[in-house]
C-alpha cells in the first residue's frame, strides 16, 4: 500500500537513523507516502556487497505488488581504502569497483524496471580525522584513506551514472563546498556529522524531485487529517 | 529476512521521525536486526483507527514468513479530546476508546498470535500550550484537551493491557515525574519535544526487553563487519 524507498550502501547508510541522519529526514519527509527501508552495512564495499545482493533484495520482495519508488546506491568510502594501509582488506581496485557498481545497478534495473536508482559518491576523506579515529591499530599513522583516493572513486561513480543512465549525487565535491568541511561535514573523517547528514538529505531530496518523485506527487496512504471535514469526519472512510 | 516492528498511532507516532524522534531512535537501535516500521495517522482517534486497521495491516502481509516482532500501539491523545471544545469532532467517550483499543489488541493478537503488543498511554497534556497551539480558531480561548482528561484515557488504557494481558507504558505519569515537564517533554502541550522522544525511547526499549526483544538477542542481517576476519573477509559470505 505505501510504497518503499531503499538506502544501500555502507556504514554512511546504515547510521542514517542516528541522531540527525539523512534516513531519519527522508523518513520524515516522506511521512504518510513511502516507507524508507534502510539496508545499511557497515564496513561493506561493492565487492560484499554483490555478495549479498540476491539475500538484500530477495526475490520474494517480487510478490510485493509495487517495485520500490527508489534505491540508493552508496557504495566506495570502503573500497577507496589504501591497499598499503590496515583497511586494506576492504580495498576494491578502482577497475572493480566501477564494474562492481554497474553489477549493483544491472541488478536493479533488472528486478525492478521502473524503480529509480540514484547513485551517490564516497565522501571526501579528512585525513587528519582518520588518524585519530583508526578502527584497529595504526603503528604507522598513515590514514587508511586519503581524499584523493575518495575522488577517484568518486569520479568512477559518476562515470558509472553516465554509462548506465542513472541519478548521481557528486557529494565528494559537494561536501568540499563547505567551508570548513573536514569537521563540519565529518566526525571522524569519514562518517557523517549532522551537518553531513543535512547536505545528504538535501541532495537525495532534489535528485528524486528531479525524478518526479516529492510527497506532493505521491498519494497519501489514508485520509489526511487536514482534508478530513470536521463536521463529519467518517466521510473520510467511506469510500475506502 | 529482518523482522519488523510496527509503530501504529496518532501523530505521535507519525513524527516520530523527525529530529530527535523515537520512531528514529528506534530504528538506529535496532540497526541489523529489525525494521521500523512507521503507521502513524495524525489526528486519528481509536474509531478512525478501528476504520482503517485491515488496510493499515492488509492480510497480504500474512503471506510475509514472519510476524511482526512487536506492534505499539499508541492512541488516546486525540480520543480524550473534551467534547465540547474546538477538538470535539476528535473525541471518542472513554467507554468506546476502551472498547476500541481491545477491538485493536484482538485484531493484532489474531492476525499475529506471537507479535508482542505494547499499548502505550496517551502523554499528559499542558493545557497552557495547548492554549498557544490551537489548530483550529479557538475564540473561547479554553484548551481542547486537559491533563485530567488525557490521566481518564491513560488509566482506561492500563486497563485494557491488564484485561488483554499485554504490556503497557504508562507514559502519562512518566512524564509528569520530570521536573517542568510541560515545557520539558511537550513542545505544544501535546507533542513531544526532543527530550519526551528519548523518554518515549527508552520506556519502548526496556519493555520489549523485558518481552525478550533487544539487539543483543536478535540474529544481524547479514555478517558483522565486527565479526569478519580481516585476513579473510570473504569467507563470512561462503556460509550465507
Amino acid at each position: 500500500m505505501r510504497p518503499k524507498i531503499y538506502l544501500f550502501g555502507d556504514s554512511i547508510t546504515e547510521f542514517s537513523f542516528a541522531d540527525g541522519g539523512w534516513g531519519s529526514a527522508l523518513t520524515n519527509h516522506f511521512t504518510r507516502k513511502a516507507d524508507v527501508v534502510v539496508r545499511g552495512y557497515s564496513g561493506y564495499n561493492t565487492r560484499w556487497a554483490l555478495k549479498v545482493i540476491e539475500r538484500v533484495f530477495p526475490p520474494s520482495e517480487e510478490r510485493e505488488a509495487a517495485s520500490p519508488l527508489a534505491v540508493t546506491v552508496f557504495f566506495g568510502a570502503n573500497d577507496a581504502c589504501l591497499p598499503d594501509r590496515y583497511g586494506a582488506f576492504q580495498h576494491v581496485p578502482l577497475h572493480e569497483y566501477k564494474q562492481n557498481l554497474i553489477s549493483i545497478v544491472t541488478f536493479l534495473k533488472k528486478k525492478w524496471p521502473a524503480t529509480r536508482i540514484l547513485l551517490i559518491t564516497p565522501p571526501p576523506i579528512d585525513e587528519e580525522g582518520r588518524l585519530q579515529n583508526p578502527y584497529v591499530p595504526n603503528p604507522l599513522n598513515e590514514p587508511e584513506r586519503t581524499n584523493d583516493a575518495a575522488g577517484a572513486y568518486a569520479n568512477a561513480c559518476i562515470a558509472v551514472a553516465k554509462e548506465c543512465g542513472v541519478s548521481v549525487i557528486d557529494i565528494w565535491t559537494k561536501m568540499q563546498q563547505v567551508p570548513g568541511w573536514e569537521k563540519a561535514c565529518l566526525s571522524d573523517g569519514l562518517h557523517l556529522t549532522r551537518n553531513g547528514n543535512t547536505i545528504v538529505f538535501e541532495e537525495v531530496v532534489k535528485r528524486l524531485e528531479e525524478e518526479g518523485l516529492s510527497p506532493e506527487t505521491l498519494p497519501a496512504d489514508l485520509p489526511l487529517f487536514s482534508e478530513m471535514d470536521s463536521t463529519n469526519p467518517l466521510k473520510a472512510f467511506e469510500k475506502l
